[in-house]
This record gives structure tokens, sequence and C-alpha cells, in this order.
């Protein structure tokens, strides 16, 4: 969950500046047709709920699944956090309109300041990146945490 | 929503009867890979929660994925409805143990008496399934009320 806590962070960038960086990322197409990985509901009164608060998805490209298993993600590899809201009725949680397609991506070369990985916050409708470098050192700087798993918070399950 | 109801029909008989069907399903392996349809939560309270409570993904193979998008569900079209335990806890819900793997699969031959839809549901430690031939007319009796829709109640989206 720390995770999010850079994420927060970098929406709230993503909301005042449209400002593009260097080695930008581009809308993960057909992302839908990935493995999904996991799937989590946080609701209102969740610390994190103003930022990322709903249903959410995460998908992993070939490679990235890949990762998962080995522990070790390779160039190429990306990981998509789907984001919806969460539609509470009659003791039901379903998805609502989508929010905010999230991703992270590796590339050695083009993200070397965070390890290898790319941080981009996607808007639903218009697909367009919003992410500034310092927002996605933001980002990286939680993840760095998770460094012995090459700094992914999430885990595959059978 | 009504397409549940048969299936508490269907787990009550699994619970009480292991009797095989003619035509019996193998335990889908893989599916884990197949395409993500959709989510969703149903908590306590809900008349289906002793059912099918918990939150529970779609998952489709590639014919299946198929027939979402024309309409039609070809022979060899999977559908699993992968449930688990929900834990909801501190205003998030995760997925906790698998409860059960629910499968509608496409035969047209061997499924004859349901248009060609064969139900299952495996347990989820022995991956054993547990449905005999009424318990499966009665998933249908349900999924007839879907026919326009070649039987099936949920649709992707993008």
């Amino acid at each position: 969950m720390r995770g999010f806590v850079n994420l927060i962070a970098a929406l709230g960038v993503a909301a005042t500046s449209a400002a593009a960086v260097a080695g930008e990322m581009s809308y993960p197409q057909g992302f839908r047709q990935w493995g999904h990985v996991k799937s989590m509901v946080l609701k209102p009164g969740h610390p994190l709920y103003d930022a990322v608060g709903g249903m959410h998805h995460i998908y992993a490209n070939p490679k990235a699944m890949q990762g998962y298993k080995s522990g070790r993600f390779a160039d190429g590899s990306v990981i998509v956090f789907d984001l919806f809201e969460a539609v509470d009725k009659d003791n039901a949680v379903s998805e609502g309109k989508r929010k905010a397609v999230v991703v992270m991506a590796r590339n050695a070369r083009a993200y070397k300041a965070n390890d290898g990985w790319g941080y981009e916050v996607f808007d639903a409708q218009t697909r367009k990146g919003s992410l500034d470098a310092k927002a996605q050192a933001d980002c990286h700087a939680c993840h760095r945490s998770q460094q012995e798993k090459d700094f992914v918070f999430s885990a595959i399950r059978d």
C-alpha cells in the first residue's frame, strides 16, 4: 500500500502539469488482453481513496508476466494499473467508469534515473500521459522500497 | 444477476452430490492467462452471498473472447468465473482464498440438451467437478434468458 503514496503525488502533479518528458511513454495498446495479475477495491475512508479510490485491475504483458515469476523484469516489461469507479449498490460492487490508466514500463536506458522503470498516468478519455520527470521520480522513490522484488509491489498468484 | 439464481441451485447440488455426468468437463488449465472480462464483489447482505459471495473474476479463452465480440460462441469457447473470498479490511477489499472455479464451455454435440453449453463447478483445492445433469440443466434454465447473447450474461468492455 505504501507504493501508492507517491502515486498520490504523481496524480497531484498530473492535475496541474501537462509537461511531457524525455523518454515519454505511449499508451499501452491492447493491455486488456494481457495477463490479469490481481484486483482490489479501495473504498471511501481509505487514505488513498482520493488518489486511486475505486476498483483496480493490474495487467502485465508477457515479458512482465515472466518478471513476476522470475523476480527480474526485462526491458519491454509493462505493468498496467487500470482504475475504475467502484459502483457500490445493493450489496454488490461493480465497475463504473474508467478513471485512469497508470503504467510502469521497463527500459534500462530510457529510464536509467529510476533503475530502469518509467511511470505514467494516462487520462482515461484522451489517453494522454501527464507525468513530468519529478512526478516519475516521486513514483520511483516509493517503489525503491521493493528493490528486492525489482521495484514492483504487486505479486502474481495461481 | 438473475443468472446466478440457478448457480445457487447448482452449488447446492455440488455440496450434496459427487455424481459425474456424461460429457464431463476437465479443469480449465491455464485460465489465469486468458483474457479478463470483468470483476465484481458480492458482499454480505447480497441475496447471492451464500452461494457466490466474495470477489469474482471472469476469464475467457481466445474463442470465447471472439464470442463476446461477435455475439456467437463457437465450439471450444470456455468462460471461467473465478471466485475468491473478499477480505474487507481497513477500507480496502482484497482477494482472499479461492472458493471455487465455475465454468461454462461450448460444445454443441456434448451439451446438446443445453443449447451447446456445459456447466461445471470445480473445487478450488481438488479441482474436481461436481455438477450432475440436473444441476447443469438448472444452470442453463437461467442462462436461457440470455438467448439473444448466446446464453452468456457477462459482456466485455474496452
